[in-house]
């Protein structure tokens, strides 16, 4: 049966499912292009519920996007997950430094994690503005730890780090920026749920929103 | 917290964790390391339930690995996540063809998604055997049409796609090869849930058991 349908009609008919599934709901019209899409990339309804958005951060992030601002992830498989047409589009430069040369000798010497001088280097780039971590807690809470210590300023942060020890509480952390660095847009979730496929997805819903007009 | 951990602490952590929150299995060991790896990617306890395991699947997939055989993938995204410096140990080459040049010319030329041609291409060279397929319902359709209608024999198939619109059907498909082909052993799940993300730590599972002796 899929074998006959086009992939845009297969992506339509799913998020006609999703929508169907999920029932009324309070996103607006822009959070919910990125909450049906993490669904979509999952199959996983809980994110109809746990993810949260900072104020006018879709907009904001789309208006990240289309400055052609560089993105940094966590992990390779966030990067090969954001569709690689649609940001060149608009110019953006993409980024991951955990398997970079300079970060593993750096990270040898100082006994620091790869994942903390990753997120260090990507920050240390001016044309760099969007953060965008499906993995890695301790790339998160390095972030949160620029921004708080270092009056670093990225322009979307997408924070969406799975697993059990310590995703939740660097998620938590990042939900406190709200009140303290109200000039910081972030999108994240709630919990142990997240990862690269889902952070991905977001920044792929922010993309064609972007082209959208 | 999780900063002061070693990453090896954090993951030993973790699966202590879930060890604790599934309780009594009746996963055999080998499938318990698979099992395990799946949640700790995705933080989601529905894996201890879906998936399933031809006979002697892990056993049978792991000296696919030491063999050296080639493994294809049908999104980047697992290719990504696929663990670089295990899988080189035993010499296993990856391959994504989906986004392959001549793949999307023979697309656009016979009206065939990439999808399709991209499994196609990967299977038409001997060297490979492992298939892994996180994404498209159309890469396990066609995969399993190979093995039904042109007697191709894949070392492994890790038959996860996730989605909407034909990937439990496409899993169904996969495991009614058991009965039919005894010879080719699968892993995959059953419903909706699935992911490029999950398929790479079945791999990644698979890999680690293979460097175990």
């Amino acid at each position: 049966m899929s074998t006959h349908l086009r992939p845009e009609e297969i992506e339509a008919e799913s998020f006609r499912l999703i929508e169907a599934e999920v029932g009324p709901h309070s996103w607006s019209f822009e959070e919910w292009q990125v909450v049906r899409r993490a669904i979509h990339t999952s199959a996983d309804f809980e994110y109809s519920r746990n993810l949260f958005f900072s104020a006018a951060a879709v907009v904001r992030g789309v208006a990240a996007l289309r400055r052609g601002l560089g993105i940094v992830t966590d992990t390779n498989m966030a990067l090969a997950g954001i569709n690689r047409v649609r940001r060149e589009r608009f110019g953006n430069r993409i980024s991951c430094f955990v398997a970079d040369a300079q970060v593993a000798r750096a990270a040898q010497a100082e006994g620091v994690t790869r994942s903390i001088l990753a997120m260090r280097k990507g920050a240390a780039d001016p044309a760099n503005g969007i953060f965008v971590i499906g993995n890695a807690p301790t790339s998160l809470f390095e972030l949160l730890r620029l921004v708080r210590e270092e009056n670093f300023k990225p322009a979307l942060v997408v924070g969406l780090p799975v697993g059990f020890v310590g995703a939740a509480e660097s998620k938590e952390a990042l939900l406190a920026l709200e009140d303290d660095y109200p000039g910081i847009p972030f999108i994240t979730n709630r919990g142990r749920k997240g990862g690269s496929n889902v952070a991905a997805a977001v920044v792929n819903a922010l993309l064609i929103m972007a082209e959208g007009g």
